[in-house]
């Protein structure tokens, strides 16, 4: 398999740097080719700006349509095409980072705005409805994500009650809305909670879950988003009274939510 | 009042901008004194590195610590400084961005990324427990913010049972994670929806109910988030089991969540 891993961490010698050093070791070990997206190592530039797109500063900038503009035109600026390159080049995807409040860091998030453009990332019509394929069906369908994170708070605060929001909850923009948008199937998540106060001894622990949980990338189940377009959702993509009925919250979004209502 | 608005366009010919600038004038008109931070404008650094913080490249960056350092040392580089000290002048803070990718642009998220380090959005200790305050009662007590963004989507579809996810929830990184942890009290977001395809005669409806919005931003009442340190949560920050009793999801964490169940 071919597998982009994409790192968002400032400090090679950091716990982070540790994990993507023994992630990519274990991934090569087991026969797959691997490319990196080291993207402080890379000066990634965040900012979504007219550079990205050789816009004339005398016109008024309309974002989406100026990326698609580009992307339709092939006329994105280098970094940009570089990275989405790797990323048709690639069966799956690994986006490291720690998370920093409750969130992907700005230079990974700038990598989201920037490369997953109207055109590469999403933009399919379909011909009997007009309606853009979206969440599960789009442009990059068939590819995996994994998603590695790391923050302080302990497991407990950060679980379906804790005070910081469910992690998986947190995670929602992230795996559903721009992966499972854009047709990227998404396996659960390698979660590193009081990553700042680690033992040697308990690093070894969480070393050896990452790469079981690499072994899995290319054939462990999935996280079972609802499909936009296989009768789950009417006309404003809103979900049918009688799946999750009475529910809210992002977890109606999962398939399985209908097994407890 | 005095009144930040943080502003993460980068087109002042926009939608956005537009709202940024009759909002401005509408503040301005009540009485009260403004700054603004217009992050594109400024040409804002949005990632996280050592020269935040004089860092000697030859040591290991552990991120949270160096800010940490240099916050209580005062050699956090001068835009961080300056951008901390129109948050400390401020009584409340706008925050107005387009949602891209269900979140923050980049050059926002790296604004907190940077800004509210430790020691100045946080990091005060309870002396009784050695807990942090975190959630109503933090460094940055007693300010209010107002979220105002704006997407394509309409607003079914980022409702309740809406296929991107409830809007609330996806701002809740945002609104809970980061204000009110700080001890920001924030009153509802400003959501404009179907923002790419506004016609003139519904733009002006939209302007005037951001200025109803603002004429309310002092006194309007704030998101019931529950505190972290008056009884909700357990020692290990987990919500008590009577309250919300057997839910889970985000809005768990809103008092008024236990009113339903």
């Amino acid at each position: 398999m071919k597998v982009l891993w994409v790192f968002a961490h400032p400090e090679p010698r950091s716990l982070n740097g540790a994990l993507r050093d023994d992630g990519l070791r274990a991934l090569r070990a087991m026969g797959h080719d691997v490319r990196e997206s080291d993207l402080y190592a890379m000066g990634w530039k965040p900012v979504v700006d007219g550079d990205d797109f050789r816009h004339d500063p005398d016109e008024r900038l309309i974002v989406g349509a100026a990326q698609e503009a580009a992307q339709a035109a092939e006329t994105l600026s280098p970094d940009i095409r570089a990275e989405q390159e790797k990323v048709e080049w690639a069966d799956a995807l690994v986006l490291q980072f720690p998370m920093w409040w409750f969130g992907m860091p700005a230079i990974l998030k700038g990598w989201f705005d920037r490369v997953f453009v109207q055109g590469f990332a999403f933009g399919i019509k379909d011909p009997a409805t007009g309606r853009s394929r979206r969440y599960g069906d789009n442009r990059l369908c068939g590819k995996r994500a994994m998603v590695i994170t790391t923050y302080g708070a302990r497991e407990a605060s950060m679980g379906p009650r804790g005070i910081h929001g469910d992690v998986e909850d947190l995670l929602f923009p992230l795996q559903h809305g721009i992966l499972w948008y854009a047709g990227i199937s998404v396996v659960s998540p390698v979660l590193v909670d009081a990553a700042n106060r680690m033992s040697d001894c308990e690093y070894e622990l969480v070393a050896k879950d990452l790469r079981e949980r690499l072994r899995g990338l290319s054939t462990d189940g999935t996280i079972p988003f609802r499909y936009q377009d296989r009768g789950d959702y009417d006309e404003d993509l809103v979900l049918r009274p009688e799946l999750a009925r009475g529910q809210t919250g992002l977890r109606v979004h999962l398939e399985r939510s209908d097994q407890v209502c």
